[in-house]
């Protein structure tokens, strides 16, 4: 057995079964390693980015981590951007990069880059195999590290010799730190808090799913608290049966404004609100003045746990309201728009599907409508670094092949990782993609005016426009082998979302907004 | 004026007049400022990889730096590999980063992240304005940084609020240190060195062009002295009424047979060449046993002026042999492969086009034959990060809008970056797209063995076949708004290229080879 095979049988002894992988040269072995290894599924990308996004997709559903394989400095840093967003929504992943053989290091060959120093910016754990006798325990230490509680990323630089030298054998799966317990203290002050009124609790990670949200239900319904999440949060259970959760505004005014009146944030899971982007004088933090935030669980404690024990201090125990199936009407015929686009989506939407949301502006301001369509997981760009969409809705598609994958996808964010829709068609994944093709970096314009900025011609205008020449969303999904077609009216887009759920396999829809 | 207008007029000033942007919330008010500034032309690119190429074909081109606009540490990221590929290509970029405001940093905000270790992994100089009064004088030290000889890498973080605070004017263009001259004691040895005999040439930078190549010529035709450049040579000038030089050939037992015999390996403007990876039993050096490697140029010295000296100091006085012109015959009707696919572009390149190559496999072998087509331009992927092909002549296009460019590309490679396709189209750049259509990440399937990794099933092989399902390029590159074309055949390849080398405008022919 040399390093590479030990690698792979370490991982898959670890539980870590899905390889998201762009080789080069220096990951051969690896390649090789796969076919000696039937439990690991190794899944082509054909850029990074894809490979990062996908395994995050896959771990916020499958709830453990997958590996991805990246070629060097330069094949890990196309996947930094995916990375980045994976650390912001906490999910584990245990990236393998190949590097050069020692021997080879030495020189300046073309493709030496400082890998450590480009895996260091997004990675919570980093570990380096010079030599084959090593990989086994640091891969076996890369998958606990990634899998404890609330989910890091982990980074394995793999030289070339270490993974075709003869390795001593497997390790042994380590075990895996989960959530701490809250304690008691956090616990009274919070159920104080609830008691004086006029509190939120801000919820994100398990507090968004399963006896957490029906634990926060139960305390809204007891104490008039509002339950909120951050505008991105990784993971939420949403739609007809589940406890209705109000999304933070995207932009500052709105979200301070949506905040006002709150006497006590409380921070399931999260931290006290900031904004995207500093504005002119506009706040950063949206925490209203006068009103402290109060931390119920940190990202690394379990917040379901902790919302559940003060349901039970609160004496909140009677059923909570929940979201009652409530589709729209079929829209009147006419032009598409992002709010008929998502009223026609929630009408067809399937139980137990999973939406991967990087509509941007399309979907800001129509967020709402999902929340009487049938239940489902809604999944956010957590980190902002856009391109995630479709690499996300790839891994889910993986982790969960028997439920429907939505993606609502803005056209300009939907470039810079376009290429997952080949992933997509290769493994035949049940992934419906609708674009929203506005042709326009939509959100770019709107911050344009926000920041106070003030144009006097065409070329800045320019530097927002998608539409010369138009993007052909058709051509695009075809040329990777994804059906795909153009919807322009609400009729057609009715009828291509309805064909589009009903049937299985990749497809692509331009929703022309 | 703000900081963020006083930042272009001063890169104008400094004449860097191109930006290849991809920007975001917080590089709005460069954006704003492109309307201010009407010498300074923004060019979109719909993925930062795009930009960051785009801005090293430019400056192999223009002999200038472009500047790239990019969005916080994700953005950046995204243009890392192909600022790798420009670093090792010695060429001048100034990359401006937006990053937060001030006052917005001290939050974890989802895009926060460190955006000055991920700039430090590829950029030779580094600043950071946090306040508008510095910005120009930041900016004109990061193009003089950039055009320092041999050419490198400079970014620029920009807080949003420096851009967007009062500024108080323009710095003035700083001195630019060229290329230094070599030492008489340099030109002495290597005049040595090549009367002994049995010496090569190992030629980069300026001495692949003009007048370098010219005396490289004269002294191989006095002394018999091989002339060789590195497998992937930023820039060269070839084909008919030039200096033949010899390219090295990729893998390390074949360079290393090319060199027998080699006593004096003479370096101008590169280092002593090295395997582009480490293999079981194979070695790192390519420089033969007992052949000692001699200094006559550095990269940031001239190596142009100490060829003209060497070769004054010989007497080569003589005319050198130069290439003829001498088109391959109209090849036999019948299917494609890599050498016709060569011979038929050889038959049709316009005199003065530029060549971007990143054909991998499928031109390595055939290299030889632009040798006698029209002199040309070649341009190759310098640091072996791929994704470079199609940006790169995009970038060239915009430096030389009265030159044909013609992008020799590899399917695989292609996909890294195709989103150039689309910024072709928009900026309406000659370039000519030639996709060889192999469908397989074929240079993998041959280094698999060459790295003696042994494989027994399907997997492995799944991870190098990109033909389930099959890329379209002519869709894709319709997608793009991009003309396009597919050729199976040796005669439809003849009419294709035919006819695109007679018209203007991009488009793209997808080889099926």
């Amino acid at each position: 057995m040399n390093g590479a095979e030990s690698l792979i049988r370490t991982l898959v002894d670890s539980d870590v079964t899905v390889c998201f992988a762009n080789p080069g040269t220096s990951e051969m072995h690896v390649v090789a390693a796969l076919d000696a290894v039937p439990a690991m599924r190794g899944v082509l990308c054909l850029f990074e980015g894809v490979a990062t996004g996908a395994a995050d997709g896959y771990a916020r559903m499958a709830e453990k981590p997958a590996a991805t394989l990246l070629h060097l400095g330069p094949g890990f840093a196309n996947g930094i951007a995916n990375l980045h967003n994976a650390r912001k929504a906490r999910v584990p992943i245990v990236n393998v990069i190949g590097d050069h053989a020692a021997t080879h290091l030495r020189y300046d060959a073309p493709l030496t880059s400082d890998v450590g120093a480009l895996a260091r910016t997004v990675s919570h754990w980093l570990g380096t195999c010079r030599e084959a006798r090593t990989v086994a325990a640091e891969a076996a230490r890369a998958v606990q590290a990634a899998a404890g509680a609330p989910g890091h990323i982990a980074s394995l630089i793999l030289g070339a010799d270490a993974a075709w030298s003869p390795a001593e054998g497997v390790a042994p799966r380590l075990p895996v730190h989960g959530p701490s317990p809250v304690s008691d203290h956090a616990v009274a002050r919070t159920v104080a808090a609830l008691r004086a009124g006029w509190a939120a609790l801000l919820l994100r990670g398990e507090a968004l799913r399963g006896r957490g949200l029906a634990a926060a239900g139960r305390i809204a319904a007891a104490t008039g608290a509002r339950l909120v999440c951050d505008t991105f949060a990784p993971r939420l259970e949403r739609g007809a049966g589940r406890v209705r959760v109000e999304r933070l505004p995207y932009r500052p005014e709105p979200a301070v404004a949506f905040l006002a009146g709150t006497r006590t944030l409380i921070l399931v899971g999260t931290q006290a609100p900031v904004a995207f982007f500093g504005y002119p004088d506009q706040p950063s933090e949206l925490t209203p003045r006068g009103c402290a935030p109060l931390v119920l669980a940190h990202p690394h404690e379990d917040g379901a746990a902790a919302l559940v024990a003060v349901a039970e201090a609160l004496g909140a125990t009677g059923p909570a309201p929940l979201n009652t199936k409530s589709l729209p009407e079929r829209p009147q015929a006419g032009a598409l728009d992002p709010g008929t686009l998502m009223r026609i989506v929630a009408r067809h939407l399937p139980e137990n599907a999973i939406v991967s949301d990087e509509s941007i502006t399309g979907g800001f301001q129509h967020y709402a409508v999902l929340d009487t369509a049938a239940p489902h997981d809604f999944l956010s760009l957590a980190g902002g670094a856009i391109g995630d969409g479709l690499p996300v809705a790839t891994g889910a598609a993986v982790a969960c092949p028997d439920r429907k994958v939505v993606v609502l996808q803005a056209d300009g964010s939907a470039m810079y990782t376009l290429q997952a829709l080949w992933t997509m068609a290769r493994e035949k994944l049940d992934v419906v993609t609708i674009i929203y093709a506005n042709r326009a970096y939509k959100v770019l314009m709107d911050e344009l005016r926000i920041v106070g900025a003030s144009t006097s011609g065409s070329k800045a205008a320019a530097m927002f426009d998608l539409g010369d020449p138009t993007l052909d969303w058709v051509r695009l999904a075809h040329g990777m082998g994804v059906d795909a077609v153009r919807a322009e009216t609400t009729d057609a887009f009715e009828d291509a979302v309805a064909s589009a759920m009903a049937a299985c396999g990749p497809c692509l829809i331009e929703a022309v907004v």
